[in-house]
């Protein structure tokens, strides 16, 4: 076989690494986490659990998980230094920009930096789990011109990520969804995020670096920055009767309409925007916002009917977090903070059993010139 | 052909992207730039006719080289609030964190850090390779407690990158040979961090969000970290007879030897070694350290006979930049600086013609589990 003749954009379909912690199993219309079906974990199990089920390859007994909350109320306050940088940095910065330069300047409080051990990248895996958090809400209130917030150890994982954002200590079913919204987006096989962090481990570079990579990554409006995207263009459309023509203008100036289609699933609706769907549906009727559940509902039915395409996760997720309160350049922030734990674990996993990744090119340009 | 035979760790010879900038030409022993020799280049023109030739496509005439010259110095000065966020920094700030910290802060201060345009990536382009030798010498200024320098606007790009670092006017044969580097160093081909930052660029992310994850990968020490380990090394050894038993008994504890080895030369030397090691012997005979330039080639002459590996770039890299009194810390950030306007040349050719990279794995894990 000719490499040449099998050249694949964006590497689609190729295989790129043997992983033990997540398949996008399209047959079965299943996502796959370390065994089990992240759908029925959503629904049974809690955010923290998905986290020692990632890092430590079980579900964690009540004891583990215990030790785990404990160990993330711990680990919870940034350095005062993180947020002097996070002071300085110009009002224009995005609000993942200046994610990734907070998680990138946290490399140096870590001493354990240099130490590729499972064991010692689980304890960094830990540390940023459970610093990033206040990262990202303290990162908003410093551009805001507000103070920053410490996080409140009284409260459990989700509610104080919660609370650190809005202010105000979530209701019990705000926490449960913003919970649920962590586990669909903590793992999710080889997006393009953990490829970059996969690529950049293989060096033997650090778990912080990989994560600036996938902050970076993530960013960008054909991966995570769709969630926001989605939000304004429902904010744009406004009332129900306004998405169906708002979505038939973009798509006749050929625009892409964020929130739909995806690599594997392009023929299916991915389950996790089915889940968020649900749970969009319960906090609408919570909150008198029914309509917002509608225009979402008639965005997904026109996009099926034109393109045939099918929303993602983000497509749903978007309207949760705007019914929790979240504010808009928030959404990827915590997108990324959700998969932190996924992320950890594949750089993890690669350190364990490592190849440098250096593919080969091919040459479209001149040849035989002479300075 | 099933996809499932063909994995390839490391993505060992793998088409990932088409590109017009660079080949490394194993049959022909070249690295194409452009459809030059990277070695012809590097003898008969300058860094800054090659950070023409690869923003550009050709090479500068003498007028465009002037206004890459004037472009570049109009903006070598940081912004004040960058260097309040290098000093912030814990001092065990490994130097590439801070780089890597640094240039994610310098997003924030580009106006055009959301337009994708090849026009507005150039800019971005030049505003990076303008500021980050000063980032590079300043995080490692203000980490030894030492006022930040300013450039000096009368040097040209090379004497000015020498002298932000040293303190010191360099020599005009120490120009050269710096200026060399920066050439061999400045692009080749598909290396993990040229990979990693294109991977990111593809999400449609910007270029400074991506170079951050070449700096994340450059750090690992299969990678850039090479050449400060290779510095190491050598001054462990001290002398001339002390380089050959060194490297026996690293062999013998199967440590791996820095500075040797490459993916895709394994079989034959590193070309840009060749011309490293004869700048070295001129500058080692300059300053009267010809036994430095002994050393290095017993090793290479070891490892040859022990391993049948070859040296690669940054073994011959080190010593140069050592007789330049670059401290160790700075190398792999000085190959980062050099390496910048490549990097930039790939994300200006992926954001030209995308495709989001987006692989698949090899589930290895258990499946149906229920929790
Ligand atoms: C996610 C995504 C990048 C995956 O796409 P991909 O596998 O790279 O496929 P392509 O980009 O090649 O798209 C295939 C075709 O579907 C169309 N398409 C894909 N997603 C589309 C969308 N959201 N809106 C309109 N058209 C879309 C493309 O225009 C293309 O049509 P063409 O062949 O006529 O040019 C893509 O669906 C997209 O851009 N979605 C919007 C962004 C988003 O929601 N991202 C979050 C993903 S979790
Ligand atoms: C650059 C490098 C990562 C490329 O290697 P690769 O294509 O991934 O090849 P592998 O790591 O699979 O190595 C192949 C074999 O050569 C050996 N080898 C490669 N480089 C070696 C080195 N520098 N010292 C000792 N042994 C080496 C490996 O141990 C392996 O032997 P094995 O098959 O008996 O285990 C590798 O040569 C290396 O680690 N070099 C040192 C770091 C360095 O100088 N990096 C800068 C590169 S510009």
């Amino acid at each position: 076989m000719s490499i040449e003749q099998d050249y694949r954009p964006g590497l689609e379909g190729v295989i790129a690494s043997e992983t033990s912690l997540s398949f996008l199993d399209v047959d079965a219309e299943e996502i796959v986490i370390r065994g089990y079906d992240l759908i029925e974990l959503a629904e049974e199990v809690s955010y923290l659990d998905v986290v020692g089920l990632l890092l430590d390859g079980k579900l964690p007994s009540h004891l583990e998980r215990q030790a785990i909350e404990k160990d993330l109320k711990e680990n919870a306050d940034i350095p005062e230094a993180v947020m002097t940088i996070l002071k300085a940095l110009p009002k224009e910065t995005h609000a993942m920009d200046a994610l990734r330069t907070g998680i990138s300047a946290l490399a140096g409080f870590d001493s354990e930096l240099d130490d590729r051990s499972k064991e010692a990248n689980r304890h960094k895996a830990i540390r940023l789990l459970a610093k990033v958090p206040a990262v990202v809400a303290n990162s908003y209130h410093l551009k805001m011109g507000r103070p920053p917030v410490e996080p409140r150890k009284d409260l459990s994982y989700s509610a104080n990520f919660i609370y650190m954002i809005t202010g105000t200590e979530p209701s019990e079913s705000e926490v449960q969804a913003f919970d649920q919204s962590l586990m669909v987006y903590s793992e999710h096989e080889m997006p393009n995020s953990t490829f970059a962090a996969r690529v950049i481990a293989s060096t033997q570079s650090d778990i912080y670096g990989a994560l600036t990579g996938s902050v970076a990554s993530l960013k960008g409006t054909l991966h995570g920055g769709a969630n926001e995207a989605v939000m304004k263009m429902l904010l744009e459309a406004g009332t129900v009767d306004q998405i169906e023509p708002l979505i038939m203008k973009k798509l006749q100036n050929k625009e892409r309409i964020m929130g739909f289609g995806h690599r594997v699933y392009m023929k299916k609706m991915d389950p996790r925007a089915q889940l968020m769907k649900q749970a969009l549906l319960k906090l609408a009727e919570e909150k008198g916002r029914h309509d917002l559940y509608e225009m979402c509902e008639i965005g997904e039915d026109v996009m099926r009917r034109e393109k045939g395409l099918y929303p993602n996760l983000d497509y749903y997720a978007a309207p949760v977090y705007y019914l929790l309160n979240i504010p808009i350049d928030l959404y990827t922030p915590v997108f990324l903070a959700a998969r932190t734990v996924g992320i950890s674990a594949h750089v993890i996993e690669q350190h364990e059993n490592n190849r440098l990744f250096r593919p080969r090119i091919r040459y479209t340009g001149p040849r035989n010139l002479h300075p």
